[in-house]
Order: C-alpha cells, then sequence, then structure tokens
C-alpha cells in the first residue's frame, strides 16, 4: 500500500511547548510529587512482562502489605486510578442479583452504589449527610435486614473531611456472612488503618494523595475470605480488564508458574508507586500517622484562631489529611478558592458531590504535610478572607 | 484516636533503591520512550482539574485528530491502556443482547469478543488463523447474516504482524446499519490511516508503540454515529468509569460549561501523551508512515539475508512496525530470545495468544525505528542464531 496524503493538519497548538505551572496542590488531592519520585517515574522504562518489571511489582506488594498491615497473598495496584479499584472490587466479588449494602456519607459511597447498581447488584444504602457517621449498631442492623454479602465504607471520606471508625466493623460483617469493603484513598499513611487486625476483606487506596505518586495507579488486598468469594463464583466478572483471574496471575499472585500477559500496566507509574511505597516504609507508618495529626492540629488551631469553624466538630472524626472548613459567612467560596490560586499558586478546594457549597477543602498530605506549608495556607487564607468579602450592597 | 502501632514492618527489599535495567525494546511494546518524553512525564504536576490541564488536554485532542486524521469532537484519550480504550467502546457502543460482529486473526479480535461476551453481547465471529485476513466479500456476507450493531477489526494486529485492509469495510458497515470498531494500537504512526476518509466509526490507539510514550493512556475517537447510537441507549453502560457521558464531559466534548469531577486522569501520562502527539505533529504522519515503510523494508531484507522466512508472505500486508518471522527449524525461540536478551540487552518477542510457537517479533516504532536499529537487531539475531543451534542428538 503506497503512503496515503493526509487531508488536515495538525493545529498549530500542538507545535507549542508543554507549559504546566508551578501549583501548591494543598486540595484533596492529588498532593505535590516530590523530585524523588519525579526522576523514578521518568526512568528509561522496561518490558512490562522483563522478570526485573516482576521484581518491582513484588517490592510493590511487599510495601502495600506494610502500607496497609496485612499479610494478604492477594494484594497488588491497579492499572488505573481509585476508581478503578472501586469497580475491581464490586465487579469481582458481587454477582449480578446479590445484595450489597453501601454507607453512603459523602460521594465515595454514592459511587459506589452506582457502580453496584450497574453491574445489576440490588443496591441498599445506609444515609447520612456529609458530616455524619454510622454507628456500629446501625451497621448491623441494616446488615440482619438486608443481608448482603458486601458492606462498603469509607475509612477516609474526603469530601466531609471525616475520619470514620472502623473498629468492630469486620467482625460485624462477618458474623452476617458478608465481607467488608473499605475505601482509605484519603486516609492511607495520614490516619491509622489496619487490615489485618481490623478484619476488613477488601482494601483499596490512591497512588496520589499522602504516598505522593502521580496519580493511575491504586493498591488493593483481599482477604482469604474476599478471595474465596471471587474465585468461586458462578458468573465472569463483567470486565476482562478488572477480572481478579488475571490480575492475580499477572501479579504473581496466584501460584502459577508463568505470569500470562493481560494489558499493558503502567511501567512508568508504577517505578513511581515504588518510590513513594519505599519512602513511607523508610519513614514509617506510625511517624506518618503521628506527623499528620501533628501538622493537622497545628492548621486546625489557626483556621480557628482566623474565626473559622472547622466542619467536623469532632476532633477524633477529623481526617489528618484534608481538612473541612464550613464557609464563613459573607463570602463566596468560588471567589476565595480564586483569589487565593491567583495570589499565592495555591490550591484549596470547594465540596464535592453532596458537600458542594458546604466546605472548603485544605489537604496537606505525605510530602505536603509539614508545618511551613500549614502556615502558607494560613497566611493566603487570611489575605483571602481580607480581600474577598462580599460588599453588603 | 490515639496512633495504633503497627504488626508488622516493612519487608527489607523495600529499603533497597529502585533498579532497571537499560533495555533496547524492540519488541512489539512498550517501546523505548525518548528523553523529550521522559522529561514531559517527569515534571510536576497540577491538578487534574486546573484550567490548565484542561488546555492540556484540548492539546492532546487536537494531535488525536491529527493522528487518527478525523475532526470528531469526541476525541480523548483513556485513562488505561489500550484495552481500558477497548472495553470503553464496546461497553458504550453495545447494549446487553444486541448483536456484534469480531474478526479474529490473532488475539486482539479474541479480547474483544471476551469482552462482549461478558457485557452480554450477542457474539459472532469471522476466524482466520494467525497471518490469515478477511476479504471485503467475506465481512459483508456476515454483516448480511448476522445483523450486528458493532464490527471489530484489527487493524494492526501485532500477534501475527499483519496490517489489515480498512478501504471499504466502513461503507459496507454502514450498509447494514452497523457500526466499525478499528483497533490501531500497533499501527498508528507506522502504516496509513485515514478515520474520517476510512469510514472508520471508533478508532483507538496505545501510548506505548509508536507514540513512545510510557504505557498507561489511549487516544480514542468517536464518530456522529457512534455517538448517536451511545448517547441514545436505554440502559447504563456497565462500567461507570469507562461511561462515555461522563468522559466526555471531563475531556470538554459534550458542550456543558462546566467540567465535573468523574476520575483523577493520570496527568503525568498526559503530560507525556501531549509531548508524543508533539513529536508526530512535527515529523509530520507521512513522513512517520514512509519512514517505518523504509526502515521495515531494510529491515526485512536483512532477515531474508539471514535465511529467515517472514511469517507474512505479501510485502502489502506486513505492519510496518511489528515484523513477524517464522521459527526456523533447528531452533527453540525462547532460547532465541533469552540469548538475545542476555547478550545484547535486547528485547524481541515470541507470539501472543493463537501466534505463540509460530513467531518470533521483531518492532521497531517511532523513536526505536532507524536503520542503526535495525542493523544492530539484524547482528544480534545473526549471533543467536549462530549460538543457538539446537544439537541433533
Amino acid at each position: 500500500m503506497m503512503p496515503r496524503s493526509v487531508l488536515s493538519r495538525c493545529a498549530p497548538c500542538m507545535l507549542r511547548p508543554l507549559e504546566a505551572p508551578f501549583r501548591y496542590l494543598f486540595g484533596p488531592g492529588p498532593s505535590n510529587v516530590p523530585p524523588r519520585i519525579l526522576a523514578a517515574g521518568g526512568r528509561p522504562i522496561i518490558g512490562h512482562m522483563h522478570s526485573e518489571m516482576f521484581g518491582i511489582m513484588n517490592d510493590i506488594k511487599k510495601g502495600i502489605q506494610y502500607a496497609f498491615q496485612t499479610s494478604n497473598n492477594m494484594t497488588l495496584a491497579m492499572s488505573g486510578s481509585g476508581h478503578t479499584a472501586m469497580e475491581c472490587a464490586v465487579f469481582n466479588i458481587v454477582e449480578p442479583g446479590e445484595s450489597v449494602l453501601v454507607a453512603i456519607n459523602g460521594i465515595w459511597g454514592e459511587r459506589v452504589a452506582e457502580i453496584a447498581e450497574r453491574m445489576g447488584a440490588k443496591v441498599h444504602t445506609l444515609f447520612k449527610t456529609p458530616g455524619g457517621h454510622f454507628t456500629n449498631a446501625e451497621i448491623e442492623q441494616a446488615l440482619a435486614k438486608h443481608k448482603p454479602v458486601l458492606f462498603f465504607l469509607a475509612h477516609g471520606e474526603s469530601s466531609s473531611g471525616l475520619v470514620h471508625p472502623v473498629d468492630g466493623v469486620g467482625d460485624i460483617c462477618h458474623k452476617y456472612n458478608c465481607l467488608l469493603l473499605v475505601d482509605s484513598v484519603a486516609s492511607l499513611g495520614a490516619a491509622p488503618l489496619l487490615m489485618d487486625q481490623q478484619n476488613i476483606d477488601i482494601l483499596y487506596t490512591g497512588s496520589q494523595k499522602a504516598l505522593n505518586a502521580p496519580p493511575g495507579t491504586a493498591p488493593i488486598s483481599f482477604s482469604e475470605r474476599a478471595c474465596h468469594k471471587m474465585f468461586n463464583r458462578k458468573t465472569k466478572p463483567v470486565s476482562y480488564l478488572l477480572d481478579m483471574t488475571h490480575l492475580s496471575n499477572y501479579w504473581g499472585n496466584d501460584g502459577k508458574p508463568e505470569r500470562k500477559y493481560h494489558h499493558t500496566g503502567p511501567v512508568s507509574g508504577f517505578f513511581a508507586l515504588r518510590e513513594s511505597l519505599a519512602i513511607l516504609a523508610e519513614m514509617g507508618l506510625e511517624n506518618s500517622w503521628s506527623h499528620h495529626t501533628e501538622v493537622a492540629e497545628y492548621l486546625w488551631k489557626g483556621l480557628e484562631d482566623l474565626g473559622l469553624k472547622l466542619f467536623i466538630k469532632d476532633k477524633d472524626l477529623r481526617l489528618p489529611s484534608v481538612t473541612t472548613i464550613a464557609i464563613p459567612e459573607g463570602y463566596d467560596w468560588k471567589e476565595l478558592l480564586a483569589y487565593i490560586m491567583k495570589h499565592h499558586q495555591i490550591e484549596f478546594t470547594g465540596g464535592l458531590g453532596p458537600s458542594v457549597g458546604m466546605v472548603l477543602r485544605i489537604g496537606l498530605m505525605g510530602y505536603n504535610c509539614n508545618k511551613a506549608n500549614a502556615a502558607m495556607a494560613l497566611a493566603a487564607l487570611e489575605d483571602a478572607l481580607k480581600q474577598c468579602r462580599k460588599s453588603k450592597a
């Protein structure tokens, strides 16, 4: 075949160089990626099926086991963002027609309910407005009533700034022959979570929060109980790409001698994820938890000194990685955010999903989590509060 | 809540630095990523919803429109590999119970058939062994018989090294009120393909082949006809993450003034993809096509001079980016590959899916595509053929 003539030239914008400004990413994520992780992600790549790549994936598995505090063999990273892990968990654990119970107290429960509904599950919900949380008694009552195969709870409800208590929930679930699925995208590394000790069956997180890697990979782990359910189902999961039968082989978790080609994993993303997990391992989880708490408390005090009200009243329920502030009276929240972005190159955000218009959100996660950044955030907010007050006209 | 004690320390492997060897990635992909693209992907990130990020995504859209030779508004990049694009196309276009026709002459058709089956489509197949292709008459006959809503064809069948003729196929599909879905993962930028002129309704590719970006993003485009079908369906697509209603908004393609949060896109991956599309725009598609052909012809002659047989006899049906060689008699193909990897740091691969044990594959794509690399590949193969002949014992 002879080369054909192209019919259209490329738009001139593509002949200009890539431009991206520097930003302080002090929202709920992605957070700034430190040079060490950028450098890891910028290394020349190797093949996704090379033995050295499998070695790096094995390291990642160890790093996730540590970060999650689990000895689960079925531990891996998804080739995608936290939503990929969310869909993977629901698609693999639940079969069409089975019941799922979803705790909704912000956007993440809404998303899981939507995902489960689309794949044909019977979806039941427990509901609170943003900022609310569920008692173990409420959870138990709903489990007894709906007899779900899976219960979803967001540990880090980043849309409301709430860290949900998890103690005892796994035991209650197991009493009702239900698996516990927990979202720790916004909380991992910032708030204590112990997968095995807390009897969590499926736990996932994202790369781009306290781990400070670029978005695009998502650690996930399945307990033996979860594996038993998902590898003894009658129907195939609806997604080939997210089928754990294949993913467990790709990650060397199925005990088979050979890993077969399934999809091409994000090699650079895995380099970066390994580096971010190494940094967490070097620092130590307990240090990371206490450091996030310390910086968050410094930020909370500073915000209260500015006369602002924290959205989550109970300190023990505040997510240390993402702080929510009730929108102060006399201000347009969009105007505050735009002012801070324009004059301080700092990203804060508004609410998300059901919390839009209720809160401002400040995230200081991992590499970004230090008092100097908290002070910078407070100064920017103080400036904006001076400049952006609405006229009373 | 007080910080808890961790129960397990991290495995020592995570306290060692990341190591990855240098490799010549002369297989069917991923290919080597040039420094310019690595640098783009290693830049400090910005938020996935910042206006500058939307600007970069708009550029990517223009770059894809050029690479695909389409003016389709519904053009974007998936947050995932080629399989993500494959699932996205099938999940959005097809509703459960509808008929799909899949041309299988290698692994990619097998994958699409599996994906379509899982989501509840009635799957019909056209079948050839690897290396075979379909005439337009065969395609028309099957369309008339099965009346599918979607027909899948791999333009670059990388498992067999075949570039499939596409001329006229779109017109035949439309005659039977069927949409044409084409996989150009292995062929884009290497072999002529003109989405609009060839009446292709859905076209996708991967980032990690002739575009030379790291794996993890996948350009895709939908014709107006495809949009009409997918935005007028009765049921929601089974995946929330891959729902084009949301993705089209995220990419600013739905005409709405505001882009809403759907998922967190791979910011670094998009930086790298923009750079790779910019390099293609600077070089020009026609130059890229003729350059791949020229280097491939040089490689083919060199392989024949070594006494090897090319798997695809007809030159016009050979994929310029991935060359398949019939496994020479008297050799163990795995031993050849291992020898070349060990002594020359070069990756070639064996077959994939149905072509395993039939072929060796050499890919010279984009940045890797030049005569010096072809000569290096030939020298390595010549050396291996000398060293790896099986004893006749």
